[in-house]
C-alpha cells in the first residue's frame, strides 16, 4: 500500500474492469490469488481456467485499458484500485468476506450464479468527484427506491437526503429518475455530499435527463461506477450495482418500492453484508409503498420502520457518541508472541491497534482520538488489523481480538 | 344460569350500574364475593367497606333502577347481565382474569387507579339491536382510530369494514366520528353485523351527528354501552369503554391515530387482554399515521401490519379452517376422579369438553361439529370449563387441559 499506485497495476486493474463483469467469481478470486498484473497477463493470453476464459472471452483480446485511462482522464474520472489510498477498505470490507465466502462455495461445486447478483467486491472503481471515497461506510446512508416513485416518496426522500446531508451524513444512491434523483437533490440542496452509484460507463450518464445531476454530484461529492468508459447500464449491472449501494452505505432506506424491485434487492444485500435495512412507510392504497410493508413484516430481519431523519440517525448511529464513558487508554494486554504479529505492521496500524479499546467496542473515530491518528487512517487500517486477527469487529464497533484480551480479573 | 333471569338480579345490576361507574375495582370485587343481589343491598345500606362507600356515596340513595330500566325499555334497550345466556361470557374471559389480578393487587394495597383504565369486566350492559352478543370475540375485529381522521384513514376504514363484514366478521367500534363511523358504515354497507360500543347511555347518542348510523347499526347488529340511561359521555367513560372495544374483538385494528391518543389506549387494553393488535400503516407525513408508526415499531409487542382486509382475516383466523385436518373423536382420556368434576357440569358443557382435543387446540366450530352442538353453545360453555380447570385455551384454540391428556406412548 502507498499513495501512488504503479502505471502497470493501474493498467492491470484498468484492464480487468473491461474484459470482465462487475462480481464475477472466477475473475475476481483469480485477481485475489494472482494479484492484478499476473491475472490481467493470465486473462490476456487466454491461460486462465476454464471459467476465467469463458467469463473474459468476449473482450480479453480487444481491450484497451490505456485507451480507457486516456478517454477517463478527459471527462475528470480517475480509477481508483484496492491498492490506492483512496480505496473504501472500509466499507468493502464486508464485501471482501462474502465475497470470500462466496469463492469458496464456487469452488467447491456451487456453480448456479446468483439471480441477485454476487456479493463480491468490485476490481476497481472509476471515480468523479472530490469526494472522500475511503471514508464511505462510516456514516453514509443509501436512500434507494423506485424510478416510478409518487409525489409523496419524492418528498420524503428529498426531505430525508436534505436533512441526512445537514447532520454530516454522506447520501448514497443509484442514478434514476425518482427516489435516486430526489435523494441526491435533497443532500445538494443542503450543500451536503452526494454519491451517485452508476451502472453504466461515467461517460454516459444515464438516464440522460439526470445528466445535470450527475454533473452536480461531481462537484462536491462523487459519482462512481464499477464499469469502464463507454459500458452500457444494463440489467445485469443494476443488480450487481446495488451491492455497491449496500457496501458503501452505513444502512440503506427504502422509500418507495413496488412488491418486486431494485430496490428490495438492494435490501437483500444489506442483509448479506450485516447492514441495517430501514424502510419509510406509505398509503396502503399505494402501490409503490407495498415493497415497503413487505419489508417491515416480512419474518426474518424485517426492516427498521423510520419516519424521519432523527430515526435514521438514531439507527446508522452518530459517530463519537459515548466516547467520555471510556477515554483511559487501555491496559497493555499483549503478549510476548503477539508482538511478532504487530511488527510486521506498518507505523499507523500499529498505532491504531492499541487506540482498540480491550473491553467497549468503539468506532472509527473514537479510536482515532484514542490513538492520536486522523478517523481516516483509523479506517483504512480496520481491515488490515482485521484480516491479520488482531480484532473484533461489531455492529457496536472495534476492539481487540477476544484471543488478545487479558482476562477479567475479580477483585 | 338459565334463559331468564329474575327479576331481583335484573333490578340489582341495573342498581349497580347507576351506582358505580365502570371498571370500580371495589364494587366489581364485591359482586362478585356476595352476588349482585346482596352487594346491591349492602351499597344502598351504606354498609359496605369504606372504598365501595366512596365510589358509589353520589348516587347510591338516589339511584332508582326500575325507573331506569322503564326507561331502557322505551328506548328498545335491554339490560344484559352476567346471569344471562346472552351476556358475552367468551369474549370477556379475558377481563374476568385480569379483573380478578388487579382485584388481588388493589386488597394487597395497590390502590392506585390506572389512568388508562382497569382491566375489569362490566357489572352489566346496557343493549340495543338484534346482533348475536354471545358471539363477540370469536370472529369480530375491533376498528378504532381518530376523530380527526384524514380522507385517506376513513377510505382504508370504510374498505376494512366493508371487506370484514363481507367476510362474515363482526366489526367493533367505538360512536365517534372520524374512524369509528367509517368502520361502522363500511360493514353496514356490506349488510353486515357492526358493533357501537359507546360511552355514554344509549338513549342520548353522542356526538348527535351520528345518531342516525346508531339506529342503522341497531337494526341489524348491536349497540352497547356499561353505562344506564341518561349517563353523559365523560372522559373517563371513554378510557373505560375502550377495554370493552378490546375485548368483544379477536383482534384490533389501529387505522389512524396521533401519537397520544385514545386508540393507543385500547391497543394497551388489548395488549393486556392477551388480543393482537393490528396497525395501518399511512404516509409518515401524516401525524394522524404518527400513532399507528409507534405502535408498529415499539419493542415489546409491536403491532402487527396490515394493509387490506386478507390480512385482518389472516390474524384473526378463519373460523373452521383446518378442520379435516383432525375429525377423529379423541379417545376417552378421562380417569375415574375426574368423572366426579364432569358430573357438575350441565350436559351441554359435559358435550362440549368431549368435544376438546387433547392434542391440538381446535376452535369452538371445530369443537362444535366434533361434539354435535351449536357454535353458541361451545363458547357459552368454554368459560365453565376453564374455570373449572378442565381446559387449555392458547392462541390456537381449546384442548382438554394436561393434566386430563394420556401420557404419549412410544410405539
Amino acid at each position: 500500500m502507498g499513495g501512488v499506485v504503479s502505471d502497470d497495476i493501474l493498467l492491470a486493474r484498468a484492464y480487468l474492469s473491461r474484459v470482465a463483469e462487475p462480481a464475477c467469481i472466477p475473475v475476481w478470486d483469480c485477481v485475489r490469488c494472482l494479484g492484478p498484473v499476473a491475472a490481467a497477463r493470465l486473462i490476456r493470453d487466454g491461460a486462465g481456467s476454464p471459467e476465467v476464459s469463458a467469463a473474459t472471452a468476449a473482450r480479453r483480446e480487444h481491450a484497451d485499458p490505456q485507451a480507457d485511462l486516456d478517454v477517463a482522464q478527459r471527462h475528470g474520472i480517475r480509477l481508483v484500485v484496492p491498492e490506492s489510498d483512496e480505496w473504501p477498505h472500509f466499507a468493502l470490507a464486508a464485501l471482501e468476506r462474502t465475497g470470500r465466502a462466496r469463492a469458496r462455495t464456487f469452488q467447491a461445486g456451487e456453480r448456479k450464479v446468483s439471480d441477485s447478483g454476487e456479493p463480491m467486491p468490485p476490481l476497481a472503481l472509476w471515480v468523479k468527484g472530490p469526494g472522500e471515497l475511503a471514508a464511505l461506510g462510516v456514516r453514509s446512508v443509501g436512500i434507494v427506491g423506485s424510478r416510478a416513485a409518487t409525489a409523496y416518496g419524492e418528498h420524503v426522500t428529498a426531505d430525508l437526503g436534505y436533512g441526512l446531508a445537514g447532520r454530516g451524513v454522506v447520501v448514497v444512491s443509484g442514478g434514476a429518475y425518482g427516489i435516486d434523483a430526489a435523494a441526491h437533490r435533497g443532500a445538494l440542496a443542503a450543500g451536503g455530499q452526494t454519491v451517485v452509484v452508476s451502472a453504466g460507463g461515467l461517460d454516459r450518464p444515464y438516464p440522460t435527463g439526470n445528466a445535470a445531476l450527475f454533473t452536480r454530484a461531481a462537484e462536491s461529492g462523487l459519482v462512481i461506477s464499477e464499469s469502464p468508459p463507454g459500458a452500457a447500464p444494463q440489467r445485469h449491472r443494476f443488480l450487481t450495482r446495488n451491492r455497491l449501494i449496500a457496501a458503501l452505505s452505513t444502512g440503506t432506506v427504502v422509500v418507495e418500492a413496488a412488491r418486486r424491485s431494485g430496490a428490495a434487492n438492494t435490501a437483500h444485500h444489506c442483509l448479506t453484508l450485516g447492514r441495517p435495512v430501514m424502510a419509510v412507510p406509505g398509503p396502503v392504497t399505494s402501490p409503490m409503498s407495498a415493497g415497503c410493508h413487505d419489508l417491515l413484516r416480512r419474518e426474518n430481519d424485517p426492516a427498521l420502520l423510520v419516519t424521519c431523519v432523527d430515526d435514521v440517525v438514531a439507527v446508522v448511529g452518530a459517530m463519537g457518541d459515548g466516547i467520555a464513558a471510556d477515554q483511559r487508554p487501555p491496559a497493555d494486554p499483549i503478549a510476548g508472541d503477539v508482538r511478532a504479529e504487530l511488527d510486521v505492521l506498518d507505523p499507523v496500524a500499529r498505532r491504531v491497534f492499541e487506540g482498540l479499546p480491550v473491553r467497549r467496542p468503539a468506532r472509527p473515530d473514537e479510536i482515532a482520538q484514542r490513538c492520536g491518528v486522523t478517523p481516516l487512517e483509523v479506517i483504512r487500517s480496520l481491515p488490515v488489523l482485521d484480516l491479520a486477527g488482531l480484532l473484533e469487529a461489531s455492529d457496536a464497533g472495534y476492539r481487540i481480538a477476544a484471543r488478545l484480551r487479558p482476562r477479567r480479573r475479580r477483585v
